[in-house]
């Protein structure tokens, strides 16, 4: 048996297949392994031409195909069949190996196992690949987490198979500690979420108040997609709303069922910034919006339900609007991504994981679905201010958002008129007034706590809580 | 050592020694136990007169006392404390005696500890009890789960002590099984928060746009509650925003810092209708209101953030203004209900609890925070049609929202234009729309879904599940 492999891969369904040729592709020798041997012949029958591919039979002959320090990748489902495949493992290996985790596990069981893989000396390396099949093979962005150590060993080959920028950088960095890589990956899914809602609120309104076919939205997509909008989300939703059904002659998106599914870390980073006290309303609405539209018995029995038409506009207001739905999408976005670093931060914080939020931004310029000029511009905002309490506090953003201001309302205000649902556009709208607003009914909220349940409130004029004797003489007592 | 006390509580902190009182108000012998006996000592001198306290200084002297199958209230903190008293307790009972948890319980807690009691033999009974230090005196509503043979026993204790509804019906059912007390609680506690935003987004629009003082707020909230909003949170805020500072003179709202605490019932609402995947925006956007008004460097960071200035209103405009907004209040009230109840009933189908939908809105008549004339439209909308898919689906509920619908949309889209933040408000609205649109953008996200990850989607004419070749010559194939 030989002990040349550079890297191994077990777990080669697609997305593990497709990464193991890409290392391959690069140069590297790649051990592969799989619990169905089947596949693994099926591989190197396949794909053996792509470069050097090491097949192994059983575990112990894919550990010893690996040279020292090893580096294992496990591509297999998150959740138990990761600690299967680490409890089949791990035990083969030796102080200084690294496994590295490509599943979309949550951050917290990655946790758990850098922690006691950590004890046996193994490194674990907890990674978040962004990108799909195509960018398993091309090109993925990669969110590594774990060691320093573990990076160093890892780092140049991860740099090879990823995903390149525009500038050629690639779409990798150190993201931090344990958990961080992972957290990180989850976070992006959630603003993909909220990205793909945004979209799906602006077709809506281009579709029903200006009255376009999904063929004109297309195009204006594509309009879209040349400015500042520029992304890899702008660019398919073209694609798909111009699509014709071949059987029907329909429109496609007309053809498919309005139910969207979800796999779940869109939930889970929800569910997170929610323990974190992190206010993630695009996110949590673009959530929700699937879990609406997959509820048909509800809908079903809400179809009666009283609202107004939607008023289809003349050709040139039309145009007039559809740019306003620019200028909204393009502030809800902005509004979106400063809900997601906000999340970032808390964890890195909460975590001690020291997450630089402008190179997570630039690693997603490339390979990821959420990949967009924009990022560069995050990067920018980062760089520039390193501190930056939220991308809205930076002097660009927030003059964008300033000049694109008056539009957002009207398209909000018009589409709350017209009765179509743009429940990521007022959330956005919500945050941004919210967080400017001198003052908020927070303070009636704590005088109503303090009212039933004696919570206490602060003063504004002076330190310490307070409670009203509301039962009583109303006086103020120190608490 | 007698052994006579019919119940007997554990935890004498104020909620524990209120509810202990209330057993005693209403004939019971009450064995009384606290970890620092101190606290035991002082309820019987304080408050022996009234009724029968049997203090207990230790574990084994607690449950002696008290007649057979015992009935041992613990009154402490929920997580590990709960859990260290359980393991204090259990080992003392005999099979038939019951534990019953008032505290704040995760309800996935009370299912584990119900499962494992069970097991020897012991009836848990976790139960959510609302109203606090006040309800816990003169009558809660309490929401006990666990078995049908404990409430059996428990229940007529129960009701005595339990508030009453206007009708006299006491506000106590038995839930259902094992964690379904706890869950509805939560939710009850979420919906508590949403209710707390709505009218919270109510007095900032009456203030800023209809350029009303706390004072004329809590007029109008006085009149509001006359009709359709009567309930005790519109009560409150009446007196909330009447009263006045007597040490600057200024309205009391405006002296409190506007920064909403939490204590979590709200954040696991929302966790746990993510994983049920329940659409809960109201009560989300109430969290995540109240998390953005505790970010104070955030805002400080934000204050500079362009908007548009609130226009105030003339006199006869305002009061019209104010009408609308109670419209909106209402409409928005009703759609987070259902939520709300949308939520209860996924976790009864869920965890086979089969909860009464229109006993759970019953019992929240009295009692509790969120006590109001409008639960009693619920449950006769349940009791009409016990299997109603959404309390939108009842048509006294749909009419009224129909007759509200201009208004509500009229009012929110004068907050967009005007920069006031209404995130409940806008929420609720969308959901609505969501749920009568015959069709939404989800079908867009699946046909993005299908091309950047092959997820397939479904087709409106025919069964299956497909995939287009978006790489290729995006012919359709059968997934």
């Amino acid at each position: 048996m030989s002990t040349h492999a550079q890297i191994g891969v077990t777990g080669l369904a697609v997305m593990g297949r497709n990464l193991a040729r890409n290392f391959a592709r690069n140069g590297y020798t790649v051990a592969v392994h799989n619990r169905t041997a089947s596949k693994t012949r099926e591989l190197v029958e396949e794909f053996g031409g792509e470069g050097e591919f090491v097949p192994a039979e059983t575990a112990k002959e894919f550990v010893e195909s690996l040279e020292r320090p090893r580096r294992l990748v496990i591509m297999v489902k998150a959740g138990e069949p990761t600690d299967a495949v680490i409890e089949e493992f791990a035990p083969l290996l030796e102080p200084g190996d690294m496994i590295i985790d490509g599943g979309n596990a949550h951050f917290a069981d990655t946790r758990r196992r850098e922690r006691d893989l950590r004890e046996q000396g193994i490194h674990f390396v907890g990674t978040g690949i962004s990108g799909g099949e195509e960018g398993a093979l091309h090109g993925p962005s990669i969110m590594p987490g774990g060691s320093v150590e573990s990076y160093d060993s890892l780092g140049p080959m991860l740099e090879k198979i990823s995903a390149k920028a525009d500038d050629g950088a690639p779409c990798v960095t150190h993201v931090g500690p344990d958990g961080a890589g992972h957290f990180v990956k989850m976070v992006h899914n959630g603003i993909e979420y909220a990205d793909m809602q945004l979209i799906g609120e602006a077709y809506q309104l281009l579709r029903d108040v200006a009255g376009y076919s999904p063929a004109e939205i297309a195009d204006i997509f594509r309009t879209w997609n040349q400015g500042r909008l520029d992304s890899y989300l702008i660019e398919i939703t073209a694609e798909v709303l111009s699509h014709v059904d071949a059987e029907t002659g329909k429109p496609f998106v007309d053809v498919v069922v309005d139910q969207a599914e979800q796999k779940g870390t869109g939930r889970w980073t929800v569910q997170i910034a929610l323990d974190l006290g992190v206010p993630v309303s695009a996110i949590a609405e673009a959530v929700f919006a699937r879990s609406v539209s997959g509820h048909a018995e509800l809908r079903e029995a809400s179809r009666h339900l009283a609202g107004p038409s939607a008023r289809t506009l003349g050709k040139e207001e039309a145009a007039a609007f559809a740019d306003q739905v620019e200028q909204a999408l393009y502030a809800s976005k902005i509004v979106s991504y400063t809900q997601g670093f906000h999340q970032i931060a808390t964890g890195s914080e909460e975590y001690d994981w020291d997450i630089d939020l402008g190179k997570v931004a630039a690693i997603w310029r490339g390979g990821c679905i959420i990949r967009a000029a924009f990022l560069d511009r995050i990067t920018r905002a980062y760089e520039a201010q390193p501190g930056l309490p939220s991308l809205l506090a930076d002097e660009g953003f927030a003059d964008e958002i300033a000049a694109a201001q008056d539009d957002w309302r009207s398209v909000i205000a018009t589409a709350v008129a017209q009765g179509v649902p743009t429940p990521a556009f007022a959330a956005t709208l919500a945050y941004y007034d919210s967080l400017r607003a001198p003052r908020l009914p927070a303070a009636l909220t704590q005088g109503q706590r303090d009212y039933f349940g004696a919570h206490t409130y602060h003063r504004t004029d002076r330190d310490g809580a307070f409670h009203t004797l509301w039962g009583g003489d109303r006086a103020e007592v120190s608490a």
